[in-house]
């Protein structure tokens, strides 16, 4: 980057999850100039660690004046840098005050967006309620449910540019677990999918919901048997595991539209799977709704001072 | 052993699963004299390892006359000693035909007792099926269905001592995998078990069966959010599992008579979540069942020669 675009940076939007870190360089009009991405996620690190690796990131973008960054996602949590702690709800989905980080060096200011709190049922996010606020930002009448799936999915219901609630599936996960430590490791294949075989999965579970851990089992006996392979017992999983959050959220998703925010691959096996219950949703990046959200957070920053 | 003593074996009776390897010497009229048992399961061994493997466990019982053993379990695997392929169910629960394995040494004759399948929907025991045949040996009149907890829970519908149809829950290897390969370790205790918050976990999966993975992920943010400890998600989570499991087998458990065949602490979980659909069951001894199922067995290829 020329040092007059250096000059050009007002702030940072930083990323900061368990397995990621990524910057964007924003202009005062909330244009990314430039990104830089590492793989030190939160999970890889010690309290100690996040400044150096903050300003080794950031080195290019570092200049005479201060930086300010506005981070989030797990930095924010109880082993990341500092707690950002969580904000109950029902509370706007872009918060108010951030958490300052606690920095050695000058030349640097960073702000931590804090999580998002439920106690009853007990569920908490971080890192999707900045998601969140950015698609609000651009649909601020909104009156629905926003789909983020995952391994860790959430489901929030939205209104008046509030999350009112939210309840999280572990879906992804139990597909990470359950493809690489259980049996089901001989059978379902590492990578591929047969969508073919992920309309059945999908469709048995919507019919019976209860039925997960008998179909589970049935993945493995079904390759024993020679009537599958392990193609199409993995895209047949995703099938199982998302029919069954499906199944979950069913009575919500009969009543409100949907919005699915996340990867484009997944994003489509949901989106096909509320096709299944007549449910029409709108899909959008997960990365340009993280953008969308800090650049919404720092907004509000700069309104309130 | 006494040389006297050694003359009394007539069989040995063999236990040879996954992880385990057990033997019991049994005299003419089925009571066993005395047992051997080693670590050395099918997962570990290559083919060509079984023989050297159960020579050495039985060496104190290899005398001058060639000695008769009947094994059952994952010995008999396609990955085991040699395949006792898997016979479709409808069928007795005592097979008629063993399959005889490759012996270089003279002095042991091994037969492996085959497991059973069914084509639809696809499912496979190798192992229980011997139970069964225990369990029926000393209850031939049962109509009803057996329960059999564990790592993949059977469980199987018999009458007119056989085995009509059957399903597996992936129940036991479900805990493991949650509780040790997700974000539930860390919410999770290694040991320990609070009864108290077992039912809750049961009961919540039985009023409400699809939403097993959102309580999941409750477990973690109830942990997050101080409402719980490690000691009582452990049994919340065995709660939630086996509460699904019981509701996937609803419809069968409210026409038949239930037994439960398993490891006491577990059979204890499952007898006081049938009872929550007011279904009694009696429990019987897994290991106790195993001789039992053996022991018929013999009998049978003793009669027909």
């Amino acid at each position: 980057m020329s040092a007059a675009s250096l000059s050009d940076i007002a702030w940072v939007a930083v990323d900061w999850g368990t397995t990621h870190l990524r910057a964007l360089a924003m202009d005062a009009q909330g244009r990314d100039l430039a990104a830089l991405a590492s793989r030190q996620g939160m999970g890889a690190l010690g309290r100690d660690e996040y400044e150096p690796v903050l300003r080794a990131l950031l080195a290019p973008w570092l200049g005479e004046r201060v930086l300010h960054v506005i981070a989030c996602g797990m930095v924010g949590s109880r082993q990341g840098w500092i707690e950002a702690p969580y904000q109950p709800v029902p509370c706007p989905a872009r918060p108010v005050r951030l958490v300052r980080a606690p920095v050695k060096h000058p030349g640097l200011r960073v702000d931590i967006v804090p999580g998002l709190r439920q106690d009853e049922p007990a569920d908490v996010m971080r890192g999707e309620e900045t998601q969140i606020a950015g698609f609000l930002a651009g649909n601020p009448d909104f009156d629905g449910l926003i789909c983020l799936p995952g391994s860790h999915s959430k489901w929030a219901r939205v209104r008046d540019n509030q999350v009112l609630s939210f309840q999280t599936s572990m879906t992804g996960e139990l597909f990470a677990a359950l493809s690489r430590h259980t049996v089901l490791r001989h059978s379902i294949a590492e990578t591929g999918f047969a969508l073919a075989a992920f309309r059945p999965g999908l469709r048995a579970m919507l019919r019976q919901p209860e039925t997960l851990s008998l179909n589970l089992f049935s993945l493995r006996a079904q390759h024993l048997l020679g009537q599958t392979d392990p193609a199409a017992a993995r895209a047949r999983l995703s099938g199982l595991l998302i029919g069954g959050e499906l199944a979950a959220m069913r009575s919500l998703l009969q009543a409100h539209p949907v919005a699915i925010i996340g990867a484009a691959h997944l994003s489509e096996l949901y989106r096909i799977g509320l096709a299944e219950l007549a449910v029409a949703a709108s899909c959008h990046d997960a990365a340009e709704m993280t953008r969308a959200g800090l650049h919404a957070i720092h907004q509000t920053l700069e309104t309130n001072g």
